[in-house]
């Protein structure tokens, strides 16, 4: 079952767009990740990684496009989450722009855990509660 | 039909890892695009874009990761083309770790070819020849 | 005269850090434009490059090292501005770390207004409030 | 007594632009870097790093921006480098663009080696022949 959908805001800076004038393509990527961090919670982030070693890494990425972003937009970041299984969780995550009426890009994102040496680990509680 | 796989070579950088010790996943997504420009030519790319107002814009990425690259190695990607239709050209990208028995990431990206106002254009015939 | 300190949140996430544990150093650079940009106003940037075809340029950045910050903190941005002349800000801006004793990373940085064919023209009023 | 200068290739790719039309001014510090660690190594790099738990820092950054280089370019990052003491390397680094006059933009940038728990270590003799 999928979590509510949690929302975050994006302020879209020199830094994210490119000389066609939008934001980057590969950026939205980070986008999501930041909102999938405060999702979790960057504290129960950094305890994962100091205490357990554990550490979460995208296993498979599918992002669709419709609409570019601009500098110094606020864009809301809409994601939900479910375990898919002991050991992943796919994200569903969607950027909007100020007044859009659809999403100007859709992601479907799907994170493993992994300790120190690369090797899976079953997904924390925490990380699942979406 | 599909192009002959073009060769290119990506080194990674400290700007390139992240604190978990290897690439930082949407960093790919920037390999594959400096690859793709490599395979058309700066030259060609500047040309259409100051001359005929022309770009590119990733539509739909699929993203595949298996392995993840460390600092101070030099990764080969490994691109394919074809023109899926007179608007969109398909691109099949492999990032291969040196040593590596298959691909660390692999990735099928969508390309539309869109004017200045953002409106979908014909694939100029330089573009598809791949 | 000097500005009153602003004070600007910004969050290390995955993206920001490199291999060896810390922030990659050049992301202060972004961490402190982020940082003018919210002093300056969003929409007032987006006005001023839309009506008046005016953008900021970096002509100059020392920037001092201290210490590194790391994964999941929060960092505090202190900035403070000062118009120099007709043409050019100078900014004072820190980066200091959760509980930190002096800031991690100091950085003077001058900033210069050109128009859509590099020329310098004159600080907007709107830009030099601070 | 400074190194002879060490010339670098760098290709300007849309990941490195902005909505201005030019490179991002925080790129520049990749560049730099890019090319010291042409100049170190990265096999030396990636030795001093595993078997010795030696890294470098960014200790300070002076960066003088005069050109804006655009998409498609090829830059040439030339570096110069001298030991300042046991301690500190110092490096001279300029960007010049394609059949520019003079260098795009100027850096002095000091460095310090580190070990895994931050400690100042003397700089190791391979990394300062330059």
């Amino acid at each position: 079952m999928e979590s509510e959908a949690h929302r975050f805001q994006v302020q879209v800076y020199y830094e994210d767009t490119d000389h066609s004038g939008v934001v980057y393509h590969a950026n939205y990527l980070k986008y999501f990740e930041r909102a999938r961090e405060a999702v979790i919670g960057p504290a129960e982030l950094v305890r994962l990684w100091k205490e357990a070693g554990l550490g979460f890494a995208v296993y498979r990425a599918e992002v669709g496009y419709q609409d570019g972003a601009e500098f110094g937009e606020t864009l809301e970041i809409r994601s939900r989450v479910r375990k898919d299984s002991d050991y992943r969780l796919v994200w569903h995550q969607e950027a909007w722009r100020p007044g859009g009426r659809k999403p100007a890009v859709k992601a479907e994102i799907h994170l493993v855990c992994i300790d120190r040496h690369k090797n899976l680990r079953p997904i924390p509680p925490t990380a699942a509660a979406g």
